[in-house]
């Protein structure tokens, strides 16, 4: 646009700045330019414009042979594109300037110039992003689904694997790892159904809008949005280019995503300490120490863990630009652009990682079954056991085995050290029932204390193998939606870039 | 707790406490304990404890008897707490240890330790933030409904009152007050989608998990979901303990909220300086100054604006301490309590004052006017006419107006001063084509120029009434779905704490 | 104020509302009204209103004996306050309306009336804050130099005790707990640094500023500053009333701490698993389980590492609201309160915590010595050796101990398994130099290994010993300063309070 | 590193990953890699080489020999890196993996296999971001003092213009645009104070820690920190490779330079709306509308305002993933380097144009002198008046003053048409005082309202005045004080990469 005289000899001083004198200083242009971050709606916004043209030509207001024109230009910029042809350069405050003069390069003014009736880039911007955003939702759900398989696959191998449950970091119940994977495969559940919620409020058309309040040309916004695969529209003309909501929204659940996925990251560096031992990492996700020849360092899952600062940095960083911005739009809403960009990027990434860790993990169930004699990891079991027994309330018992667990950890011992007898006598003392020494005894050992488990969705083997086979049915339904959701996408890309409306 | 010993005789050194050798320190029990901020919940907390013991009883863990005995003396100690009869200290650590200590007192230890069979303080917490959240989330609801109907109203009154529609904080187009409300009215609507969407994932059940790794006990856990108003379950274990999601989800929304909220008080912040002098905000909702007599400072506005803040703040605090932490119930969740307490109560005075401030609002009709003739506000609406008469491109068209600009506003003038001959003589001079420039002229007059506005969502009079109808009924249908989700809690309330099952 | 024509019967609808029809209505009035946080702040506005009236007395502005009666009147209020005589409800604005109305109240309107002359709230309000920032500031620094102390203490009595230091959290290299301990305390040291170089930005009174342009009365600001115990002035009177920069930096520095805290935190409860074992937190800093009679859970260090993100929290909060906001005071920036109380108390209640936890820790260095078998923490020990004993490269020498190590980890080995013909062989092969093989054996040892540490701030005894001394003597400067700063403090409120200027 | 066999057939599998058996895959080496962001310390990176190979010659830890021929290719890398001739691909983990790998392939495994004693990646990391954090704040620095000049500039020709000073975006006092401008700066100076004394604790060199136990070589910290021009040591060696606290005072101090930049932005956007319409922006810091041919858009004070969210975005993205992670070097302090890139970039093009646009500002004087007719601007200066003709109190003062603005107001009057008498009049009711109503009158002329100001700070030509002069001396000594450090830092580089000791 700087020197955009050159360009256009017809239209003096670019495009758009016919009533100001001076173009933008390049520092300035650089500033303000977007057009570098824009290459990731490059072929959103070349869409849009098919889209619009197609149906200003199907409404008269371009005579239909130049409207094929310029959608045949359109494809062509697009593919040119693709095959990293067209340079972006702050010289262009951003991609629409750019494909408008593109555009006009090859069809001249007066054939180009008609693109951009009843439109503005108020509502291009925030039509790309919207194309973009849903695009990258659904990729998003795919690899959540891929790495929830995984969990579900290595679950189903694991129900009878014993490992220590915590809570404060401190060892807790037995439980099994088949059932801790389900707890990380139902988190993720969760983040894919809030990334759909978001994705019905992504997809709605703001095009036609034009700048804030609307045009004079009858256009057809249904026509538009259903070219462009979307549900429904953003209707109100200043909502349509105002709005940034439906970006908040997506970056908040990629950061409650990444909040998850640094939890379950955490739990495997712990794993993996000399100390825990319980799990070991593959090399292809391990680095060395360039100095400790010992090292084998947990670095992608440390990175998965500190990325979530990433989102959640961005998600602040639009929350901030919008905060008390009047209506309409705002040059801040440029801003919105980057962080999208990168929320995204992390959460592909970082799924991609964490998926590939566990299909590779190697797990120690002789370290996990050693850890779970270490603490006192049963007794709530024997509590319970306890309390069945004898009928006493359950916080008598628990205080009961809170003083055996006081008098054995103050000698060094553990519960294998406890006799049957002991237990006996010590129940006597307390509720004046006498109980089978060797059914408590049983209740200490941690299998057993598995087995026991009853209530639905415990570490029990048996129903944690129900919660696997139900998890895989659920897993094949958010598959085919998926799956539907990208044939779409590929559907609105070929019928516009091949003319086939 | 500290001084339990007196209370429960029985119990040496506290209910929990069995194998810890000192109490905690009285500075240390202040900083760990939650028991204040616990008076939110006080009443979930309860109602949880009422539908597990009966539930406890009919699965024959508990005698009959002594289940209803329980039940009453819960019921009597919800009473006393809403009549203020219970002193919420620091010497307990929560309001769990709390409420089972009251009930302890009532009933002796022998029927009311029973209660926490097949329970912790893990699940319990878990159920009471969602009990607490769901509750909320239908009164901001609610409240977004009014502050709807209000903005509905008043957009109905103003279909014709131009005003000035901005971007950039620059003058833009020309627009009406009724479809700017509009765009008001449909942010709140995605709000509240977004609330609606996270109520099914807030109100899941996950009473019956137990510590972490679920009970030996065969607890009916989709009884007291049923019992509780649920419409599921958290199904495994360590989820239903450890996961904060839903907490983190519901600030993300009123993050969102507040964000749009900030941005419309920032309009009337604006609008009600002396320069632009087109609203008074009422007095009861503005505030003087000490010490300069003339001011009435839009007070209640900024704090909205500025309160927006202490929502993002709130959201940054909960992901922080979710960030990184292993499974489990940590002692950092605790820390999820306060910023959702304070998020939902910013979200709801935020919308009963904003509610107010549009109800009681003057609106300067003629200075909105006069505003539209101080900018080139009909300027788009001009290249547009020229585009339907002469047939040029927009692009040329769009240079021709700015031309025209930039002459009339470097000597002063604006488009009163413009003459139909001059627009038929430079409109002739770019494209050779004559057109009528009475026509054109009349396209620089704002309420002409609105009323020719043809794209649907465009602030033209007729569309404007059409969408403020389409609006109303759906207000409706929210507002019979919010009454439902309201009847269905005190519905709840009512048969656990009368004992009619 | 709501009924302030009750109790001024001369000034009717209350002070400052003379050109309003209509008061606040109660809800607004309670939103709008910063009265119950302004405890905080309580005494100093009435130390700066005080010093403003002394000095109004001394330019004659206010004849010397109604000055006089005055001072006396605040100083009763202020007595009252401290004693909980004064009820601080939302029907006053705020404090400074609060103390001015019963002021009014005691000397009556005539008299009382005077002490606003020259002054605003908005220059009031920046001079309470920046009076309590400076002497909370003072109280952290006080707190971070005991905890300094008590890890001082402690890190003297450890420099011999070994214990694994980590990377990644995998075991990296043998260390002592005395030097870990050193590593907390410059830590610390540095925030004590931030938070005196901040306290000189925040302790410039805005005093005589006025509403945001100064005022026709002849203040001294130069006097009442150094009555107020300021060491300068904030000149511009926009800045004065518009600037919390002060506030911001005080609560990032607080970010800053609560990030060291948080890590500090996290290293104890590793420490404290079960799979680590190398420390015991002690009773009074613990809590147990509801239903696990086992748990021992470090509860307080885990709300350390959790309020962290409540002072991270705040610090956006403050950003936030001031981002984007024009000129001059706006309500806005009575948001700006909260996140400064909460964060201090934070800061001081963990700090406080903190060092009880170090004082009453419980160190197993026959563990930690265990913990320092387990891994091959001395492989850069023997790498070094080999660079000394061979001359190879420092990344030759890396790879043979490299292969040693894997070969040793496959075959389930550790160094002890390791023999001095082994290593002579191993080192021979590669660089073809024969070394002694007891010489490099010594270096697998961790007491040997730690004690060859010859670089500065290395672990070695010796130079933790050194380290030690150094800091104790820097521990008793910084106490000095503390302790004059506290000293002012003290002298300005006695001065003022007293009227013995 | 993944294709090293190949370049260096000595070391199979890569330098540091001699215990692995595998290379990372490919998207992991990717998502590990800091290679492409590390260009930014690459310099800082060779520089700390030099340095430490220089020590290690002297120590005679290398032959001199040796040590001159690896100092002379890393000089040369470095030439070749500024010659855009070094690749930076994701199979290099780091840069100082890359920088090894090309001194390797120049001079061998034997020599180059040495740079790396006694030091490791973790300590190098640390040097390289407190060397790249240093020269940025210098640079930041020079640019606020650059802005700082060009504010004075324009305060100084601008004494004499009045302007309506805001509270509430409610117009206040009369001010002046001189005055206005000495605030902006005021901020700044306090922005570059904090800059400063962050980089002192900036300045400190942390190489020789080692990987975090320090080492068993002899080092020379003191010898290596005085060559890269350090001002002292970041003595543990756990603390120097562990602690990024630095870089966060860093970003907090950029965040508060945002906020006030923002704040400044915010203003000037304000003032150039059509309503306002007190200044233009020049050309070259606007942009056109793609539609609408009227429009001037500020949009680089937009950018301004928006990238304040940038910032605080990156500032709370470090604080997160600092929080609760372990001592020692974790990979998640990687991720602390972008933040720290994109802080500085946006701080320092944003102070850039802002010291554009101010520099070509056009201020219409004649608007802001109307604008200060508009609302009751002189009701403060008027009260004072009659308090100092009187004697009455001011709160009677303010009463009656506000009595008078709301009986103008409410019949559509401005000050201009209080006469004489009637203000004589209005204060005898009160007061019972006669006094001369043209002494009153001429309080409420904007003018001599300014002129009359008397306190310090406040917007009095002749205050004004003597506050540009003596801040036009202060930033000399800023100047100063800068290019000193300039100096140091260009010296250093020249020093070590021309082997002149």
């Amino acid at each position: 646009m700087l020197k955009s005289s050159k360009r256009y000899p017809d239209v003096e001083d670019g495009m758009y700045r016919a009533r100001f004198s001076k173009p933008l200083k390049p520092d300035v242009a650089k500033f303000v330019s977007s057009v570098e971050e824009d290459a990731r709606i490059f072929e959103a916004d070349v869409l849009g414009s098919i889209a619009h043209v197609k149906m200003l030509g199907e409404r008269g207001y371009i005579p239909e042979r130049e409207a094929r024109s310029i959608i045949v230009a359109l494809a062509d910029i697009l593919r040119d594109f693709k095959r990293g042809k067209v340079r972006l350069s702050p010289e262009h405050e951003d991609v629409h300037e750019l494909v408008e003069a593109l555009l006009v390069k090859r069809v001249g003014l007066k054939v180009g110039g008609k693109m951009h009736m009843g439109r503005s880039r108020n509502d291009q911007v925030a039509l790309d992003l919207r194309i973009f955003a849903r695009r990258e939702i659904v990729e998003v759900c795919r690899l959540i689904n891929k790495l929830q398989r995984t969990l579900l696959e290595l679950a189903g191998r694991h129900v009878d694997t014993i490992i220590p449950l915590y809570t404060h970091t401190q060892q807790a119940q037995v439980g099994s790892l088949g059932h801790y994977l389900l707890y990380c495969r139902d988190m993720l559940r969760r983040d894919l159904d809030r990334l759909l919620d978001c994705y019905r409020r992504v997809n709605e058309s703001p095009l036609g809008a034009c700048a804030v309040g609307g045009t004079s040309f009858k256009l057809d916004r249904v026509r538009t949005a259903k070219l462009l695969g979307f549900d429904g529209l953003v209707e109100n003309s200043i909502d349509a280019v105002s709005s940034r909501d439906f970006a908040v929204e997506c970056i908040a659940n990629l950061a409650i995503l990444m909040a998850n996925l640094s939890r379950m990251a955490e739990d495997l560096i712990l794993w993996s300490s000399q100390e825990f031992g319980y799990i070991e990492i593959a090399d292809e996700y391990a680095s060395p120490s360039s100095v400790m020849p010992q090292k084998k360092n947990p670095c992608s899952l440390e990175l998965i863990r500190a990325r979530s600062g990433k989102v959640y940095g961005s998600l602040l960083r639009l929350l901030t630009l919008l905060k008390g911005i009047p209506m309409g739009y705002n040059r801040d809403l440029q801003e919105s652009k980057p962080p999208l960009w990168e929320s995204f990027d992390v959460a592909k990434s970082s799924l991609a990682v964490m998926d590939g860790v566990y299909a590779t993990l190697r797990v120690n169930a002789d370290s996990f079954a050693k850890g779970c004699e270490k603490g006192f990891l049963t007794a709530l079991d024997l509590a319970e056991v306890i309390v069945r027994e004898t009928g006493i309330s359950f916080r008598e018992a628990h205080a009961i085995v809170g003083k055996l667990v006081k008098s054995k950890s103050e000698s060094g011992k553990t519960f294998r050290d406890v006799t049957a007898e002991e237990l006996t006598k010590m129940v006597e003392e307390v509720s004046g029932k006498v109980v089978d020494g060797f059914c408590l005894k049983a209740a200490l050992d941690p299998y057993k204390a598995l087995r026991s488990r009853a209530s639905r969705g415990s570490p029990s083997p048996a129903e944690t193998m129900r919660m696997v086979r139900q998890r895989k049915r659920e897993l094949r339904k958010y598959s085919r939606r998926i799956e539907a959701l990208e044939r779409r996408e590929r559907e609105v890309e070929e019928k516009l870039t091949q003319g086939c409306f």
